[in-house]
């Protein structure tokens, strides 16, 4: 490739590694306002987190644009192409990220702000212990650092060991206070979304691994952690 | 191009379509199976199914290594290259299903075959219903027909109205027999994994769609159906 040609695509890679940053940006806060929206039984700041998805949305859209513009104006070739495959596949995940919070968000209105549900309380630690993941693994992709990368990797364990301790305290109060079931039922999919955002941010710290260094990281299963009995 | 690489081209989306096919043949499969075995509460066919799920991912892995090859020897222009992008999308999102299929397939261990656990009855008409939007879509993929495609979208609402019907007699169940909430849940998250079978057909058939006319389908809400009280 000429020089020219060079530059041209490091000004296009820069752009979509830019439009993915900001997606991260925003479905971490969006995880973050959802998990408070949930604490406050806030209705209209979970409204406004869900309709806020449409541009996580619209971002990936521009991604995938972008992605295929670069793809067919500069026809990159191996470790380039590598990355700009890399690059759509993580902005599709972000996207999922995204979806999560709005999912958490949309059963705000399910779960009813002056009932005591005890284990409530420990979804927003498990919240923030998903989201550093994905933080750092945002950071990991913009510094192109395989080993912060791997170093994601390794925390997913401890959100699915959360998780399964929510599960079991949920599955308990749910025994303890039927007339609550409905409301636990969409406390344990909250725990659920966070523990798949876990996941994600793992799948994330895998490809950049992979974009980085050309090499799988071992063969994690990705599989779901169902919880309680069936681990 | 010339007709020699337009020929080379057309054999290689060919291949990749032929992955794909193969991908959405095993994920269907895999879906009968879990429930299947979830009926019969056969904890062989579990594991089986669980193991068989690495060859959806291998091939998954086939279609990325076969697309990047295919970008970076062809170029392709404008709609081959839409439909390189679509198809490679595509088997990301039938990677899932076949993940959903394992996941269910997981949980077979933690609900015990020899309670009565009425509401999983429902169940089974719920997975004919999420897989033959699979099997539809896969079709839809396959023809290139976009009528075909839009046709599948329209049918995500009934497979939401069941889970929704689930979600209820699930709640019902647990506040009836809360020995077998740990049970239920595990159902609830079955009956989530179906719907969201449906969803992601869903989006593959938008993605057919797309690839086939350049336009997009509507703005669909492609969100967690959340059940009972949150809709």
């Amino acid at each position: 490739m000429s020089e020219h040609t060079v530059k041209a695509f490091d000004d296009d890679i820069g752009e979509l590694r830019g439009l993915i940053a900001q997606m991260g940006g925003l479905a971490e806060a969006a995880i973050e306002q959802a998990m408070d929206a949930l604490k406050r039984h806030d209705l209209t700041a979970a409204a406004t987190i869900v309709e806020g998805d449409k541009k996580i949305d619209e971002l990936e859209t521009e991604v995938e644009r972008l992605a295929v513009r670069l793809m067919a104006l500069r026809a990159p070739m191996a470790d380039d192409l590598r990355e700009v495959v890399a690059a759509l596949k993580i902005a599709g995940v972000v996207e999922r990220i995204g979806d999560y919070a709005k999912n958490i968000a949309r059963r705000v209105a399910a779960i009813d702000g002056r009932s005591h549900i005890e284990p409530l309380s420990l979804l927003p630690a498990m919240a923030d212990m998903a989201n550093d993941m994905v933080r750092d693994v945002l950071d990991a992709f913009a510094a192109r650092d395989p080993e912060a990368a791997r170093r994601v990797c390794e925390r997913d364990r401890a959100v699915d060991d959360f998780y399964n301790s929510i599960f079991r305290a949920l599955v308990t109060f749910m025994m303890e206070n039927p007339k609550s079931i409905s409301q636990a039922a969409h406390l344990l999919f909250i725990a659920k979304n966070l523990e798949r955002v876990g996941d994600h941010a793992t799948n994330v710290a895998e490809m950049v691994y992979y974009a980085a260094t050309g090499e799988y990281l071992g063969d994690r299963d990705q599989g779901d952690t169902i919880g309680l009995n069936g681990e």
